[in-house]
């Protein structure tokens, strides 16, 4: 019997506080088969690493570095923003992947990233069965963007969902006791380019009392109107909450974030929207107000993951090994809902020629008529995704206890350059 | 015998993850002693409830409710800023204070604020004895700034110090993971105008193998020596961070925060200190960066408070109110450390005339020569205060069971206007 084939496993595009909850997943279940999977590698800095035969051998990590992948955020092993040409434009990079892939023996390729990463995985499959060398190839989902088709929600944005939930609530708070004499705006600024997912569970607190109003991208900027929404708000409640998606556009398609904030020497400044929102309400109402914005710490925060988030996300990297296993090709695991209340849900799997370069929007009966609010179907979608915590451990030092793995390197056995 | 007297508590400033905690502590200790303390009455918005005769009666609530407020971030009674004037100059407004103490039966005075509310509590002591209606007034120390004199550390501070520390490690292994092609800098801006203490716990995550290069009020801002600590940094690991005190200057004295950025009207813009830095290093070095500002999610990030701080902040209001039973009059009690390693500390008191106006820096030696991190001096003080953990509870629907209040109104007595 021949030596079982090796996997290789990758991290891409923007991290997550659970990414590494699914290469727990993957590596662990992969342990548990040492007889259908020899080694798993990793690409050091996702994609790039198997292109310059970068790999890393994840067997020298023990059982205890591995489960602890489970509650440590951010790519273990690196990520990377590198989109792979057409094969086309870039038949190269595809026949170098194989040339790698055939060196170390790997039979399994396991892709854990968005819709770009579900486009190379797709093709990875194609060609290495065109080129004789066939390979397994099985995207695992992730993204805070929430936007991959068929899946009912992508491992990552529930536990960003969560933290932004929560803190968009305390700081509610913490504005409605100072209000009387002092702050009466807060503005939270969240991530999602193009869809509002993200914000639209800082909507959730709404349900708390809260008087919030959420700029999402899916709505065009009404200036009027939003100001008179805050005006409403803080005459009724005192205060008022705003969560602005960083993809708030303008009527003409511009940014907020980018509404030609320049220097003292002129040059234009890369702002945020946040405090472009709250300057905007200062001036025409004169409101105190104060501003955050989250970027990383909203993806990254571990510390506040949500427990169907991280138990999805190790469901996806143990079910791609097992689909692999069961002979599996040029699919993705999913996420299906079969009830919401109370929530229940499978893993299912989706061909990847269906889930390649489809991007989901959030349906538009998930925002409220007025467009500042999130409607009851968009409630019942989000609430099971942030239920539930799950901590990680902590050092008498009071840091978590998140890991670093070793990282060793994999001997080269190509050897040869290659240029990215 | 006479009817027990009753009590006054009210929050001022900032509010804190923990300010509720101490209000717990007040309410609950009081209620184990009917004999000696009638009813708690709070402050509706602090002070100003008192000179409004805005009273807000405590008993109406639950023991559960009052439990509550041990994990509920913010002030549940509403707080202010709102500095009374000397006696000098507005006499009125603490004459109008023993009218409504008097009124009401107030025997006992509880303030739970920073260095302002010190000395208002100093007054109130010295005024009500001079006009023959003693009452018994303790300070609570409460802030997030950590500058009260003579106790160790303020409740409050060592919860922003453990979001800091944590958040600012969660963000730089994101960075790390993405540091090959994308992001290699990012900047985070803390609180803390005047003094470096919320930005010494950011300096921690160097413990953690992290590179980091700490911006503090305390130290002229040199770009030449920033930018070369920055690239130096990125040439050895890929990556920065860089955490920024809002109160971060120019050797001028102006705030990083305040460079004279303009919108596209030419109006002064408000930023943050976070972007001017990130932009700086863009324009410099080239590379690529994300910035976060936690503005108000630190001080209200109760979902993440140290147990250290949250015990602390309840043992100050219990202390407070068994000081007073002791026939305690114008003290503050205060956290006295007696080891650090095994963490030990007490509860002392010190006389407000001590307290009152006096601001506490971070010591010089806490800052390392090159002005960019912190000293073990400064490690073994602030690990203490970071340590454990103290979940709030949740619900099912993913949210903290964070307490609002019914906060019924004491009927008037008095019921005369009064102008603040």
């Amino acid at each position: 019997m021949s030596e079982p084939k090796n996997a290789f496993y990758a991290q891409s595009g923007g991290v997550t506080a659970v990414i590494n909850a699914s290469a727990c997943g993957v590596i662990e279940t992969a342990r548990r088969h040492p007889d259908k999977i020899g080694k798993v590698y990793a690409g050091r800095n996702g994609i790039i690493g198997a292109l310059l035969e970068d790999l890393i051998d994840t067997s020298q990590e023990s059982d205890e570095a591995i489960a602890a992948l489970r509650h440590t955020p951010s790519g273990a092993f690196g990520s990377c923003r590198y989109k792979l040409k057409s094969l086309e434009e870039n038949r190269r990079q595809y026949e170098r992947l194989m040339e790698v892939f055939k060196a170390h023996n790997i039979g399994y390729f396991f892709y854990n990233g968005g819709g770009d990463s579900a486009d190379t995985c797709h093709k990875v499959s194609q060609l290495s069965e065109r080129m004789g060398f066939p390979i397994q190839a099985i995207h695992v989902p992730k993204t805070v963007d929430n936007d991959l088709p068929i899946t009912d929600n992508c491992p990552g944005f529930g536990s960003v969902a969560k933290y932004i939930a929560v803190s968009t609530l305390e700081a509610s708070f913490d504005v409605r006791s100072m209000a009387k004499t002092s702050t009466k705006i807060f503005v939270i600024e969240v991530m999602g380019r193009h869809a509002g997912w993200i914000a639209a569970a800082g909507g959730l607190v709404a349900d708390q009392g809260i008087p919030v109003v959420v700029l999402f991208p899916e709505v065009e900027f009404d200036k009027e109107r939003f100001l008179a929404r805050v005006r409403q708000n803080v005459e009724k409640y005192d205060y008022c909450t705003v969560v602005v998606s960083e993809g708030a556009k303008w009527p003409d398609g511009k940014f907020l974030a980018e509404q030609g904030t320049r220097d003292a020497f002129g040059h234009a400044q890369l702002g945020g929207a946040a405090p472009v929102v709250a300057n905007m309400i200062k001036d025409a109402l004169g409101y105190k107000f104060h501003w955050a914005v989250a970027d990383y710490l909203q993806r990254a925060a571990r510390h506040l993951a949500s427990k169907t988030d991280v138990e999805q996300a190790y469901a996806m990297g143990k079910a791609a090994v097992e689909f692999a296993l069961e002979g599996a090709n040029a699919i993705m695991p999913t996420i299906v809902r079969t009830s919401s209340d109370p929530y229940r849900w499978e893993v299912g799997q989706a061909p990847l020629s269906e889930v390649a370069n489809v991007e989901k929007f959030m349906p538009k009966d998930f925002i409220t008529d007025d467009g500042f609010g999130i409607t009851d179907a968009c409630r019942e979608y989000l609430y099971p995704l942030i239920r539930g915590e799950d901590y990680p451990p902590y050092g008498d030092n009071g840091f978590p206890r998140y890991v670093t793995l070793k990282n060793a390197p994999v001997p080269k056995i190509l050897g040869t350059d290659f240029e990215l």
